[in-house]
């Protein structure tokens, strides 16, 4: 790998811009964990009012913002239905089980997405012999699934299945500004929808470090106390969170480039010959696979300047993000039509 | 219900015989959690010995066992390999999670049992985003699939498999004297097959209380431990373990018995034209589906004094036993020839 | 040790006599995992009524009754508030950590008891930094403090200033009864005192194995759920509930003759030149310690004899019970009144 | 509270200096939980070194690295001994048994220093009733005690017995640079006596956020991957990582200036009549106590100008730090001596 590498493995790879890093720099600070701190506070406040919950609560990263909801939303013994691809079970160290000691129910769907109708078949009967069926949690976009995104009116479904049937709804929505811009809709379609819901500020929206959770008063009282416990408190968080505020301001729109750069990818993709499947991206996200080894074409992908990561099962993920222009995306078109790769896939 | 009934719900429903509580009776007795009970002690070497393992741990239930087992094998964070209808992931509690903090790996394969050969596709890269996959358990029988028995040389396929790949094995062997009658198998074709096994006294066997669980020394050392701050540890125990020497003695070969009967209602059940379904029994449970409300077949029948049970997705099952002689398999028979069930079945 | 020796190590090395053998052949059997054992049933409608409570839970051990209780009053994260010479912290394997996940508030107080008033300093602030308190654990007799035990009425100041400062209140009631029977106290004085107490059957009571959790409705249907995650649901369990049922109505006036039997052993004890200390017992519990190193007091009482029990800090344990009548005691007095005891304390 | 407030609640309110956020603003970037950020790979690196360990981890706060340890060193159900003062028990939110699930034994000893000896009669016997002692933690400074510190000859002393009873050694150095500068020692002294090491940067060294963990490279792996599950992985932590560079450079020796300024407050307290008690300060904290409701007196302070907290038991606390001057400390004292305190204690 050159320093000039397209790096498309993630878009937590993303650098702070000029303008982020002169906000973080000017932000006034305080200490977070004694009171609080302004600018960290200013944030949540904002994140809280655009997404329709009472409070918000600045975190070092998505996954203890999923974790803390599902230890707030549940007891241990209960158990979380999810879909099976979910960024919850898959790539969060097992910490339904280890944080919060909840089971977990898997639940299958067409792209990453729970069809509405099918949780009550999957909610436990109230007998001992079985954990208790307590919370759902919907992602999106669904990463895993190649950044399938719900509509809101599936989302708004699911969750009024799932309060009928006593569960709680948490959305992680680590890229669910991506699923915004991708189906045209706001923040204030999803109001009164979850109990609950992440927002990742590192991916798409391209700051350096920070999620933020959302919920009710009490629920944030709660999530509160378990970040502190988990040694999530940050002192001066306002550097980070001005970035936050930044990237709410200017960087959302510009999403829909990140799609239309997908989208050309995924088309330049399907062309080539060792390329066997591409799941046309709805959002910054592309998985394919090819008819050579993936582990083998990743590593001469490499070598040829671009970075993508291997996501098992065969399948290797391209992210378009804020770092990544039309000129980069145009030399990659240009590397992926030039390469050869040979057929070394033996199972 | 008239204590008439034919109760055939679970073999877990079996009433000790005259000459278990005659062996009851006059077991010498210790204090099992100070020091030692002897009959205990003579129970857990007698089963150690049988098996092939170093040292036994008499439990109040199967499901201790197996939550020592996983508790024992794992650390917080790790993930166990079993296939999607265990009893560890369906009946024990949501305990994988609750009381060792593991996540859950759910493997396909027909009849309850996992293909030799897909396990490594199911362990995880060593990442942290993942949990770490260190143990395989495997249910034997597997109730929720219907009964059915692997046989030793599949268990040596997936054991062999399990081991170069670093996990540990334990057997839940619930009902593994079932598949060792069905198999024509004896317990030393399993040395050396696993790092732990669990067998139940109180399902065919026809014990009151009680389960083994079985290990090297080290691995026994760490279970007692763990049973005692369950609060597994009883002090008298002897007077159940004696129902378990004798149950070991003389209860073995009359499960033949059980499965010929389980058979046998099989075949009726067959011929109904309310059943729709019914999988073959291998050992002594039979599960069948019908083309009315379950709830409501499973109330007719009780009404009519055939007493079973409603497992989800649809099935009902009957498991033979013990207490459960030809004369009764001919009266259920009688009964479930008679008996009119109208199409209630309304989705 | 000869067959012969005077085993007083504890109250749990009773064995069960002739009647309650018969008691516990005869009693009605069913499977109290799938639905209800009667005479489990029966017990613990017979130990709610009497202790004041709406249901009760039949239990392998006090260590499960009162893990269990905790489990169900509080949440990971919170913190119990107990004696430090407390059951629960000491002997129940860290259960309150590993099997809640709270923390433990450990109160100072003479004679093993928590003085009135002292509750509101040991509460921590609402503070996310602190674990919240939510439970106070109080055991009666104390154990550890040489079988002390509580008035009523001092139980009841606690219980007051607990629940004033939002705490629930549970009762390690292992040896209840002796403190019933010291202080002429009956189970109607309790009655409103605690949101759960535990008794142990297989103590001063003479029972082979089995506790009881009491609490009301809501509590006890929580206390079921766990009970079977931790595996402590037994099948027919009605066999050792019916040495409960005898144990209740037959064994709690003798155990005056306990009390009486360890004020002999405690007055032979004062007298002799080896021993140093002995606290004046208040139950069928004997603490002393020695001039000579306590271990090999203890062995060489067991060679002639007696067999005692070592609780640490230099505590020796002698204990009266259901399987020691006068003429033991007598024995006992005379083989220690014979000792040479040689002063071996190298420390 | 006015602007010109001189706040000495604790030293992690610290804001970053001009060359701090410059060295922030200019260091190198990557994704940190995808590979690696250069600058925290730096920092980790020279941290390491420094104290003498394989590899070192950075994290968002001095809880999580201690949690992280304690999590590493143990399994559920083990024993962590720490002084009864210790931050671990005080103030991460109960995390030793919500997040490690282990019992703690809490030592006593003057200035909140374990006595060497003290270890062995405070190690559990091998026995399942009893946790399983594994761990030793010792803070320094303690803050809780007004910022004693042990000398690193005492901390040998621990350190050796520790080993030889089997136990782990974590030492939780939040301020653990206030303990060198005061002991005159330095971190190569440290070499070897702990088996990990937690060390804070936004406490007195005045970073924004962060904290290091060290220890060899196993145990770093593991802390890796527990990280990733409790969401303390952060993507361009360099920004951060920058400022704990800057600070391990330039604010060490100055942390001599905090001590001398907390002598002269401690000597301003001590004449004061309303001041009842005084801890000789020997780093950068001060505990006094005083004649009147401490509540009362901290706010009247606030009023007058100065922030100082309350600790409990009577304690009021102030820190002296990076943002406070010998003007400040002059003003401060000024405003103290002026004050009147009306004795408002009511019991």
């Amino acid at each position: 790998m050159t320093t000039e590498s397209i790096d498309l493995r993630s878009d937590t790879v993303t650098l702070p811009t000029v303008e982020m890093k002169k906000a973080m720099l000017e932000a006034p600070l305080g200490d977070d964990v004694i009171d609080k701190d302004p600018t960290t506070a200013r944030l949540e406040q904002m994140a809280a009012e655009i997404w329709g919950f009472d409070a918000a609560l600045f975190c070092p990263s998505g996954t203890m913002c999923n974790q803390i909801a599902i230890m707030v939303h549940t007891q241990p013994g209960d158990e979380v239905l999810c879909h099976r691809l979910s960024h919850i079970y898959w790539y969060e160290g097992g910490g339904i089980a280890a944080n919060a000691h909840c089971s977990v129910r898997l639940l299958d769907g067409v792209r990453g997405m729970i069809a509405p109708g099918s949780l009550s078949q999957n909610i436990n009967a109230a007998d001992d012999h079985h954990a208790r069926s307590s919370l759902l949690s919907l992602e999106n976009t669904v990463n895993k699934a190649g950044g399938t995104c719900y509509a809101v009116s599936h989302i708004r479904k699911l969750s009024d299945e799932a309060r009928r049937l006593g569960l709680k709804v948490h959305i992680d929505g680590a890229r669910i500004y991506n699923a915004l811009v991708a189906k045209g809709e706001k923040p204030s379609d999803y109001h009164g929808l979850a109990d609950s819901m992440s927002i990742c500020l590192s991916k798409g929206l391209g700051c350096p470090v920070g999620s933020l959770l959302m919920g009710d008063r009490e629920f944030i009282a709660k999530a509160r106390r378990i970040r502190k416990r988990l040694g999530g408190g940050m002192r001066q968080s306002g550097l980070l969170a001005a970035a936050g505020i930044y990237a709410l301001t200017h960087h959302i729109e510009r999403l829909a480039d990140d799609h239309r750069r997908a989208t050309d990818l995924a088309t330049t993709l399907k062309k080539l010959d060792w390329v066997t499947e591409v799941i046309d991206p709805e959002t910054n996200i592309i998985f394919f696979r090819t008819s050579a080894d993936p582990i083998h074409v990743q590593k001469t992908l490499e070598k040829n300047g671009i970075r993508c990561i291997y996501m098992g099962q065969g399948w290797l993920r391209m992210v378009t993000h804020l770092n990544i222009d039309d000129h980069q995306i145009r030399q990659c078109v240009e590397i992926l039509k030039g390469l050869k790769i040979e057929n070394t896939f033996i199972q």
